[in-house]
């Protein structure tokens, strides 16, 4: 095997494909374009105290699973609040988002599943359905018409067909996606299950927080909406992003939570989330509830970044020969997420390596996990980034854009 | 799919096989039997403040990814840190022991790699051979001739059957089963892997804080013996156990620690372990160092519930017909763990259920998740029990298991 894993090794060189964690320091003073905190409150002393309040009442872990004597009030507490925000009647939280989306899928899925998935899907999203053993076809990106033709391609219920029908199916998207940053066409897509008798799983992770209009702005893309509570829908999300904090969460019907805690093996046979991570994600729900300028702060610094960054950004777009950039040059960014196609891997991470140089943290994306293999900057529109980070991040990135194109 | 949920549950409910967490109290005064916090160090005092000090100096959450921006240098103290504990080269932190089971798996897996898995494996093992598309064969539990068997068949590298060739074969093991509670041969286990060339992976998430000889009492099974640091064996962790935290680690070479940063998807597209649960768990790692003493009460502790329990347990191995009960009635923990087979789910749960209203925590496990399909009363002998609360728990069990047989 060290012979296997040196081998492994000297490829990765070669290609210039060696991912090292940048580590950070406490006294980190690099403008944050990189983090997926879109409101700012990883740092928010509410969350702090609710964290730490929590750590002295309950201890620092829920020290078994949820099902043995890992749920305490705290985690029912959250599993309420989360419901409510997103507009569905339960929900069930996890020790993380990537376990949350292998516990829905799994339990979900299966033989007499078939699942249709958006080529773009997380590879939380995508390890879920290899595990659950479902029947996976994927689709052209935000492409319902795809999908529909996937859906036709059903086995029927009666008829067996070398052994398999499948009486059910699960269509899976993003509601906005982690690395592209754009949105899913969801009426079209609830139209779809309604049609085909199918489940629509919305992954609500770079949406939490950020999404939403009116009185539901920042309580996600579904909430406020058909879908919402909606018998064919159900939801993941993720309470490490816009939420500041860590762990996961599936929402639908009472009968589906029930339906998870028998059956989803990732929550089952896995410790509960820690109390401090519970009730700093209960913390940041009721923020989102009573302060919606931070989802509206994300929405208006992306489009400062995008029309700061606009001339750059076209110049690129025609040397990468892109279309997820708009004509005019700005991207479609739905949410925080902002992606700037490169015109290689190479020049995705000297770009990145040189904007941190100059005090702006980019997130830097290579195959293989990009969904189109097309290296990419990305940069999130956090909710607290001043309008001096703003100017000061797009004149440098500006700088480092022009360089590359 | 509502209608299949229903249907599911129908039959959950005819079986008597419906699981409901029991919430816990913040004012809980039970006995706790049942969790897996084998060295009380949920709520010490020292983890708490060591993970608020984290709160305040990182904030609530990663942020990111460990690859974008979610390693703080707290994160590699924490890495560096238990390697040095085990014995190992280096670690990597994941979010959860799950997912460093997945990432390890999976990484190290893949069709040029051959499984041989001790057929107790836990449920996040048996999901990541399944992920890693290796060929999968399971051995009869702590059988390492039954293992040399499936080793042999091995496919050669030379010679390609049916398209397959095997350069690689991984052994997966626990150190400590987490439902029986007895330990794996390790170091028959080890010679076998160096015969066969193939990696030997212990998972240690019931040993470490508990297993350990002399010097390294507490660091867990490996620590101090051939295996550790051994270039054939990889270690994963559960920071979520007798750490008291959350959070999961793999150890082994720096070579290994670079391989699975750059392959293993569960640490790629997850976000990093939040501050808090890693400052917890590094506290946690300074005191099972300096208190040797917890370790060694969860062994006495052991013993005490083994003899505390001797006849009533000796009656019930007569009425179930099992042999994991040793011949005097006293069932062979070799850690915390104290399994006690019973005669039926239903058995299992109602005692479950009267030690609970009793007053005593005690695991349930039923159908699906024991591994021989018997259900069992799981106790853990855990370190900061008191004499008195030993004796109320043994004389509350006996009578109920007396009822029982
Ligand atoms: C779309 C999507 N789903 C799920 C996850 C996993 O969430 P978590 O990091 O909480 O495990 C992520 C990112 O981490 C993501 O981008
Ligand atoms: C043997 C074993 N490995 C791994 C895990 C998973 O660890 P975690 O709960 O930290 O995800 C568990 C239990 O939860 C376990 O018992």
């Amino acid at each position: 095997m060290t012979r296997w894993l040196e081998q492994q090794a000297e490829v990765r060189g070669r290609r210039g494909l060696v991912r090292t964690p940048l580590t950070r320091a406490a006294d980190d003073q690099a403008i944050d374009l990189a983090s997926n905190d879109y409101l700012g409150l990883a740092t928010d002393p509410r969350l702090a105290e609710a964290a730490s309040e929590a750590i002295r009442r309950w201890g620092t872990g829920a020290t078994s699973s949820r099902l043995v004597a890992g749920t305490t009030e705290l985690h029912l507490e959250l599993e309420h609040e989360l419901a409510r925000l997103t507009g569905m009647e339960a929900s069930l939280v996890l020790s993380s988002g990537y376990l949350a989306n292998l516990g829905v899928t799994t339990a979900l899925g299966g033989p007499g599943t078939l699942i249709v998935a958006d080529e773009h899907c997380h590879a939380s999203l995508i390890d879920g359905f290899r595990l659950s053993r479902s029947r996976v076809e994927t689709f052209a990106h935000n492409e319902p018409a795809d999908a529909a033709r996937l859906l036709a391609g059903r086995m029927p219920s009666g008829r067996m067909l070398s052994g398999r029908s499948e009486p059910r199916a699960l269509i899976a998207v993003e509601s906005i996606y982690s690395v592209w940053g754009d949105a899913a066409p969801l009426p079209g897509l609830l139209a779809l299950a309604e049609e085909h008798d199918a489940m629509l799983l919305v992954d609500e992770a770079h949406s939490l927080g950020v999404s939403g209009s009116g009185t539901w702005q920042g309580h996600g893309a579904v909430a406020g909406t058909a879908l919402a509570g909606h018998p064919n829908v159900v939801l993941t999300a993720t309470l490490s992003k816009a939420l500041g904090s860590q762990g996961g969460a599936v929402l639908g019907s009472a009968l589906l939570r029930e339906h998870l805690v028998n059956r989803a093996r990732s929550f089952i046979f896995d410790t509960g989330l820690a109390p401090a991570s519970a009730a700093a994600a209960l913390a940041a729900v009721r923020i989102i509830r009573s302060e919606p300028w931070r989802p509206a702060a994300v929405h208006e610094h992306a489009a400062s970044l995008a029309s700061g960054l606009a001339p750059a950004l076209a110049r690129l777009a025609t040397a990468v020969g892109h279309t997820a950039v708009g004509p005019a040059g700005a991207f479609q960014a739905a949410g925080a997420v902002q992606s700037i196609p490169m015109p290689s891997a190479a020049a995705a991470l000297s770009a990145s390596q040189a904007a941190h140089a100059a005090g702006v943290r980019v997130g830097c994306f290579r195959p293989p996990s990009v969904p189109d293999g097309i290296s990419r900057l990305r940069l999130t529109a956090r909710a607290t980034l001043t309008p001096r980070e703003i100017d000061q991040a797009c004149a440098t990135l500006r700088g480092i854009l022009e360089e590359t194109s």
